[in-house]
């Protein structure tokens, strides 16, 4: 499929009237072709227009026929084949076997919603019968989840097909019954730019209005700003940086009409090591920990950037261990250029802080956009008194803490900010170390690991990808998993409905055959 | 019980060091003993560090201990006996009958909430079972709801129980596992201060931690402002005017950690009146709408505050009937001077509007605080050219407006905000009319109704109190019904999790023996 750099609006292609933008190859250094153009206000009320028309009937797509959607979308990004996993590799500088995993994520992902969407229970239909003889008679009151409306998604630098055009908030919001309007992230354009002509080129396989979805181009905030404010859009999903998302959280609450922005923006993922792990297997441990923070050059969201340990030679041993595999480890490509000087800044402001001493910090590699993994610890007592050694440093880095006991451990972990993950290592003695440990956890992060690494997030029915404010902007959903998809919907209740009107899921005799809870009970009736 | 004019900070009572106040009884114009005092940030930190230190024990208590503590609350508040409601009727000027049932209401929603608790679905709890041959090993992962952290609950003017201290925000807030710092409405702190001490007493018996519950006093702005900028503070619940919920939502987004605020803040709550049901049946509708405008003096969020009909004889005698209807209906107290005044103001901008016609509108009864019904009715056109139009007027004022055709009247439906409710009144032969319309509610209201008013909000499992922003600030939940629990609520996930540290909900062989969803399907096994 070629690739022309133009938006797409609705079933159409239209090139946007600003700047001109090339993608850039981060491990080459190159410009690529073609030239993108940054799409503005005119494409926006075009999107919003067709989406605005297309959502009524979208969202009351049978589930079926909505399920084959999605289904369809995975089949077209299938058949983009080789030239979508070329194309980003160019893009993002990630090796091909990263790529094609991350497809096959992608297309999983649409087809588990798929699934999720024929068992109909996220509809979360309800049914209270009417009590005539009552002495205040009760009405018949039936509710449903209906779509929010129309959705914009904001394309992910780091996972350019799974957290992108067509990843995890495209898939919940089409799933919901949103029409969607995407922001291609400009650091792979061509790369979203032929994702998003396998949706809609899916739209048009199943008859769908062609609102259903858009994809806008460009660089800048003002595109994203813009798409934000307009009053069509009635749901934001976002994954990049906090200031990202504090900006698109600021522009959503100043509205006439404030929205909801699911935005996943930072967070450094403690690891815990408890003792008695440590002491029996704590080489393992940090060889895993080297692994999981080098993975993909440390850009994922769940990047180990903080690991606890007690003060004693079994926390030095694996400071050691760990530092030796970091230094041993290769440098990579990362994603932008502006990425990766982020990421030398943070490593240098932390090499640079008095009370931070340096354990591993290769010398920045002679290739284009490299990072080199970095290791660092501090004392507790340290860390407690500077905020800004809590900092996300988004790559290869990270930062130990030495503790003088468990209660400072748990200090710490009280005074952290909310975050995506925490992770335990842990032997069966450390049972009530953890114990102690854990109502914190609870209150900080959205997934607490036991004997694993935070990098790899499932996606499955009990996932949460999630956590307090800051590691996303609203801590009662999850952008991962087939729980996403109620953060597009809300309830509506239909009192006294006659069957004729009523929705196929409240109806008599259970037509489509989905769990439904009637008087508090569910069932299939 | 006496009241004291006290605070109620955790188990222990105090005086507040502001302003003193005292309550103020509507239908004698006399104010009421004893002096309450305005609480600020020394009782606001003392009652958040409180529920604080409660939190982490209260959310894990038993499901069956937490039912039995709103059990215990609803008994509690029953044994006050004829005092709550002879004081509550002293202070809102509301009838012994409306408050004895309101009583009922309250106690039943606590019990409501009692049942789901032990039911357990609510915990949303998942597994996905490891899958360690998968090329890359899948790990157990589990999920379940936890309470979100203490809530702000403010007490609403209109419902002084059922809405207010111990109402549906107090109900669901602790049914999640929520400790509650309510705030007193200042029109009635005494009938608070006895709910509140209800609640402080079933606190004790049930030997639940003090900061599970406080009650702070007071008048101003200030007061709440600065419990919603408490940084333990994690969620609030709000019903009342537009301007209050605004300000709320204003000072949560801007907290260094936004909080989420689930404000209920106005509502016109159309009624259609379709042309075959007004053809046959319409003074009985017209009798029924005056009854459901007049109920309570007009002082319910879903008033119906607009309707909307098809231009002709039918609703030229609809207007002359319900006009009648009106007329003769007796003036009201309402629940506080400034509603009463602001009240007047709706009226008098309703009657000066040039481009509106006076149906009813009696003169200002002699008595204090009198509100007396009012019907207005205009054009479409200018319905829709004049914005102010749709500003809800809180009390027994309504709006007709005339439409010239059904196309018309989806234009207006199409401009209107986000409402609580709409309501048909039609006939089978009204069927198509009400179809076309349907689309357009679903996007604009949280519930539907067909051929009752809005007045008269069920306590049930599929009821939906909510809506499109400005209805409320957050249309994804409800504050009536048992689907209110989900706001103060959030999903976290534990990874190879060993039994001995897993919660309860989640641990192999299901011992609560609860519905959960295993790799996604529901079950109890």
């Amino acid at each position: 499929m070629k690739i022309t750099g133009e938006a797409l609006i609705g079933a159409s292609s239209v090139r946007g009237s600003g700047d001109s933008f090339r993608a850039f190859a981060p491990a080459t250094g190159e410009d690529l072709q073609p030239e993108f153009h940054t799409t503005g206000g005119a494409e926006i009320s075009r999107a919003a227009a067709l989406a605005q028309a297309a959502f009524d009937s979208y969202r009351e797509t049978g589930l079926d026929d909505r399920a084959r959607f999605l289904e369809t979308i995975a089949q077209q990004i299938v058949e983009l084949g080789d030239e979508l996993i070329v194309r980003a590799m160019a893009e993002s500088g990630l090796p091909r076997a990263r790529l094609e995993g991350e497809r096959g994520r992608t297309v999983g992902q649409l087809q588990l919603f798929a699934g999720l969407l024929r068992e109909g229970s996220w509809l979360d239909a309800r049914l209270d019968t009417a009590l005539p003889e009552r002495a205040i008679p009760r009405p018949s009151i039936r509710m449903r989840m209906i779509a929010l409306g129309p959705v914009a998604v904001f394309g992910a630098s780091n996972f350019p097909l799974a957290f992108s055009v067509a990843g995890g908030d495209t898939a919940s919001a089409l799933a919901a019954g949103c029409p969607v309007i995407a922001k291609a992230h400009p650091a792979h354009p061509g790369t979203s730019e032929l994702v998003g002509r396998a949706i809609q080129k899916a739209v048009s396989l199943c008859q769908l209005p062609g609102g259903v979805f858009s994809l806008l181009t460009g660089t800048g905030n003002a595109l994203g700003a813009d798409l934000v404010r307009h009053p069509a859009v009635q749901a934001v999903g976002f994954t990049g940086s906090r200031q990202g998302g504090l900006a698109l959280m600021a522009i959503a609450a100043a509205r006439p009409q404030p929205i909801p922005v699911y935005a996943e923006m930072s967070s450094i993922n403690p690891v815990f090591l408890l003792p008695q792990a440590l002491a029996s297997r704590g080489d393992a441990i940090a060889a895993g920990f080297a692994a999981s923070l080098t993975l993909g050059v440390g850009q994922f969201c769940t990047n180990p950037g903080l690991v606890l340990g007690l003060k004693g030679k079994d926390f030095d041993r694996f400071a050691e261990q760990a530092a030796q595999a970091l230094a041993a480890a290769q440098p990579g490509t990362m994603l932008t250029p502006g990425i990766q000087a982020a990421y030398q800044r943070g490593v240098q402001e932390l090499a640079g802080n008095e009370k931070v001493k340096t354990l591993s910090q290769g010398s920045a590699a002679a290739g284009t956009c490299q990072g080199v993994p970095a290791l660092f610890i501090t004392q507790a007592k340290d860390f407690l008194a500077d905020h800004a050694l809590s900092n996300e440093v988004f790559g290869p880095a990270s930062l130990l803490v030495s503790c003088d006991h468990v209660a400072e451990m748990l200090l710490v972990t009280e005074k952290l900010e909310g975050q995506l993950t925490a992770t335990l290592q842990m032997d069966d003695a450390d049972t009530e170390t953890a114990r102690g440990l854990l109502p914190v956890l609870e209150r900080k992060v959205g997934r607490i690991l036991v004997n694993g690494f935070p990098t790899g997030v499932e996606v499955s029915t009990a996932m949460v990808h999630g956590g307090p404010f800051p590691a996303t902007s609203d801590s009662r959903s999850t952008s991962v998993g087939t729980a996403a998809i109620q953060r597009f919907l809300r309830p509506v209740s239909y009192q006294n409905m006659p069957q004729a009107l009523l929705p196929e899921a409240l109806r008599d005799g259970n037509p489509l055959q989905i769990w439904r809870r009637k008087d508090g009970q569910l069932g299939k009736e």
